[in-house]
């Protein structure tokens, strides 16, 4: 399948790189991509630059969002939650339109330091601003409760025994996510409901942030709904 | 122990029963007891009064929040979170000091329907405004991530293969804490941090009610950290 993929972090890179194993045919978007390959300093995380992932995923297409968007049959935002909005903007609304988005992306505020807070919340959730700016484009969030390691191989932890949510308002769309994240070896993935349930997964960041920078010290883990 | 009890809906009465079946000295406390005794009607969401819960547990004694709060070498705080911190000035500041309050209650805003909003969130946190209040008490958050019959019993569901938080500026109070629910049967307790990570575990509500209202459609689940 065709996928657009916009941003180049460490999100990014783990979708791109799982769905091109996949044999999936991905194009990766970024707003200059000169400027992105140029970069040779690792994040602001401490994460190597796009462009030592590049280098080891050479068959990855890069263009900018616009051309990764128009590429994609369907389109990752895999965007810092900030810059979500204004990204989606210059990917260009007849390049989503009438596709599934996976929406990866939390709405964090790092602006006031560790841990951050989140700029929309409880009444309003960052999918759902998406989904309102662009009615046409069936918005799934998904995948944003765990490290991005994680999200294309679940396995690697507790042989996959860990859950995923899945929440929008088009069934089809989460159908086909569904069928996705099966792919990638996810067993438990609960559709929660529609687009609004974003609100709940979104507001999964405090703990899980809390629980990385304390008892846990490590972004390897996740949640499991026990029932 | 002696254990004083705030609040005589479903969580008082399920950690009052837990406490009692294990030996400890239980009273509960409310505004006014002959009032809590004769209401003989299902409360709002449908569950029997509390008078149908004393006649099974005649043991357990009554008072005002004073009477409660002096009784209890630690408190409980049961109730919800509206009523929270008026409640605690009616159980008294000095039969609150120096004393472990295991607070339970979570900030549910029920004003505009359901799902409710949290009344607080993200940059500050029920747990820390009673902290604060009451700055000579030490505070545990704990227990308040998942249904109340679960509490004092965590077997009944996946053989207690599930996760409890715990939260506190005091490493006694909270070690005082871990023993207690060790009793119960909790074998994951996770001491995320000070009182300030309670903002993660109040947060989880959201996705909680979400998933109880939708999908699950039973409040026997719980959240497990799989690491």
């Amino acid at each position: 399948m065709k996928i657009g993929i916009l941003g180049t972090g460490t999100v990014g890179q783990a979708i791109g790189g799982g769905l091109m194993q996949m044999g999936h045919d991905v194009m990766i978007g970024t707003r200059n991509v000169a400027e992105a390959l140029a970069r040779t300093a690792p994040d602001g995380m401490g994460n190597p630059p796009f462009s030592a992932w590049h280098k080891e995923n050479p068959k990855a297409q890069l263009g900018t969002f616009a051309q990764a968007a128009a590429h994609g049959a369907m389109i990752v935002n895999a965007t810092n939650g900030f810059a979500a909005l204004d990204i989606l903007k210059s990917a260009g609304e007849a390049n989503l339109n009438g596709k599934t988005l996976i929406d990866i992306s939390n709405p964090l505020d790092f602006s006031k330091g560790m841990p951050p807070t989140l700029f929309v919340k409880d009444s309003d959730s960052l999918a759902e601003q998406i989904q309102r700016a662009y009615p046409r484009v069936n918005v799934v969030k998904t995948l944003n409760t765990m490290t991005a390691r994680l999200m294309v191989n679940p396995g690697q932890l507790a042989g996959g025994d860990h859950t995923v949510f899945v929440s929008g308002n088009d069934v089809a769309a989460k159908a086909e996510v569904t069928e996705l994240l099966k792919s990638f070896g996810w067993r438990d993935i609960i559709d929660i409901g529609d687009i609004t349930t974003a609100r709940g997964t979104e507001m999964l960041m405090p703990i899980w942030i809390r629980l990385m920078m304390g008892p846990l010290q490590t972004p390897m883990f996740n949640f499991k709904i026990v029932r």
